[in-house]
């Protein structure tokens, strides 16, 4: 855990999943939601991964700077997908996205 | 692992954790997706507590006989809700919800 | 959301199943590590119920007070068991674990 | 889910899945427990990341083939340590890694 990216890497990705989290069951209550099923499936997916790559984090695994790897890659589609709508918790998340997107990969070039 | 029940719960688990995430994704590509939020919140759900069932019987846990209890709740509300509607995940997803049920019904009862 | 404890018990899960992670990779590198195999069990069952339920709790699921209840026996445990070792990251993470049962407690009490 | 080794792929993450939960529990109440550290380690990480990839290649997710192929560095990780000892539950692991290495590996391939 010497790694100086560590702790901020892990408070982005828990943070990353609650928006995700938030933002998928808040799209399912949106009148269009139709038009919310991209986005309902990245959240679900980033949220997912950001759980993990927190776990992982937390015990230090030898594999968490391949799974920041990952992670940085989901966060960036999930925020490219959220940044499209204007509802204010798909907005709220993109950032979450964007900034769990910088934290992990930075974590994985520190880590090689 | 010696409760005859045990093997039976963690293949049922396993089960229903796949159609229900099957059902979510099927579901977010209905024409009638505002109709199916509800059921797409009760999978990913049971989904997510058929996983962490799963995980915790194949380490032979001392809480699975707890965790068995409240997934046979969102088992189900899942099967219950799944029923309404006619789509085959739907129906599909709703027969692995009652023999997940089932399943952790009679594993919490075997350990207590 | 709406209820007064969410937030704090949200948060409570969080550190708990950091805390559980951080304790379970320390006490496999304790000199003494067959007498750890009991608080590594406890650990990784704790750390997974809390990130779960803090799954569930950032979506607002119906079923989070349900695995609140459950959640709180666990973290109960793994306090229990935590607090037999003078290890600081045992000692750190009973704590943890005490005040997630308590937040836990009070979440599900509040949701019936 | 046209790809002819998703259903292959899924069945062999479900199978490390389960070998790893079951292996590092079997660890933690060997004679040797210190020796079997590492080997905990890794089983823990390996099952974390086969059940994730499960719940993605389930839901047909479009980062299903990103994670497996972190999903086939962890498994043949776990491969060579597990093939380090003796004991049974080790040696099952490691041909359950062997083979979920492969199949993330052909998923993967399949995918690009």
């Amino acid at each position: 855990m010497s790694n100086p990216n560590f702790q901020k890497c892990l408070e982005a990705c828990i943070e990353c999943a609650r928006a995700c989290e938030a933002c998928a069951d808040a799209c399912l209550s949106e009148d269009n939601v139709a038009m919310m099923a991209e986005c309902i499936r990245t959240d679900r997916d980033c949220a997912q991964l950001c759980w993990t790559t927190s776990a992982l984090l937390a015990r230090d695994s030898e594999f968490s700077g391949e799974l920041c790897a990952v992670c940085a890659k989901v966060c960036q589609a999930c925020a490219n997908e959220c940044a499209k709508h204007d509802h204010q918790h798909c907005q709220k998340c993109a950032e979450a996205c964007r900034q769990c997107a910088e934290a992990c990969g930075n974590m994985k070039a520190a880590m090689v």
